[in-house]
């Protein structure tokens, strides 16, 4: 993979892959610790996020909170899968835009009702798309993203998470 | 729900829950916009976010991407909601840290290979917890986070994502 300062573009991305599959393994990684209250801080790489809950849910509102995040992530891996499919299909898109929402009822984190999930009960996704070609290339484009999204994948499917947890007396 | 300068603290929000279950409905939101390249730019109530790729995936790195995020929002809701469930069990909780791997295959987001999924095909998630009690009561602890938190249900089961895609063509 490239490590020089500008972008890779998509197709050398792609000629590396089906030369050599292996070099489509990517794993990525957020490492990050409970400071006070619920405040967390996190590192991606050389990013460095700071996560919190709104003053309502306890926190101190220095950040998103963790279910506002994964939103986040969706409705940009939307938009960033719809940049990489338009080049791919060769479609012009000038705009995407996305509002993304999720509902939680706070009784399943808190473990006050049975039954109610603590993730989320419904997902909006709502996604803006302009550009110059016929509308049925749009459609044809957002079907493709919809195959292709990691995110899209990763919240809508099941995912085993293997956990580990290491306890340390003190 | 409060609105003072100071996090609220968790007894009200259950009390406040507990004498009106409708004051448990949340719903967390993300809105955002497809800029140069794969970089976007996200708002989160009052929270900017930039959202990018590394360069050797296209991108110019100006923050973490998508799929990062994800991982970010799953060890940062595990080790919030461990802040709350040790309260809510009385276990006193000195430390939380976590490190969270997801490994993913390109090929799934590049449509190069037939079967190949493009969300993470594994996920590792570590977490350290240091503290003065007996280690059972940690074990305790993990047990009941990794029931309630949020995060780890919406990676960990399957959510549907109602998606709506408006087009226009200029």
């Amino acid at each position: 993979m490239s490590t020089e300062a500008t972008p890779t573009p998509l197709s050398d991305v792609i000629a590396a892959i089906t030369s050599d599959p292996a070099a489509a393994a990517f794993t990525a990684r957020a490492a990050g610790q409970l400071r006070e209250g619920v405040r967390c801080e996190a590192t991606v790489r050389t990013h460095d996020l700071v996560i919190d809950e709104p003053l309502a849910l306890g926190g101190t509102d220095a950040g998103p909170n963790p279910v506002e995040l994964v939103l986040t992530a969706l409705g940009t891996c939307q938009a960033i899968t719809y940049r990489i499919w338009a080049a791919l299909l060769d479609i012009r898109l000038d705009t995407v835009r996305f509002v993304t929402e999720g509902d939680l009822d706070l009784r399943g984190l808190l473990g006050l009702a049975e039954g109610v999930r603590p993730g989320f009960t419904a997902i909006r996704h709502r996604i803006e798309l302009v550009g110059p070609e016929p509308a049925h290339r749009y459609t044809e484009l957002a079907r493709a993203v919809d195959e292709h999204c990691p995110v899209l994948d990763i919240v809508g499917q099941t995912e085993p998470v293997d956990r580990e947890v290491t306890i340390s007396t003190t």
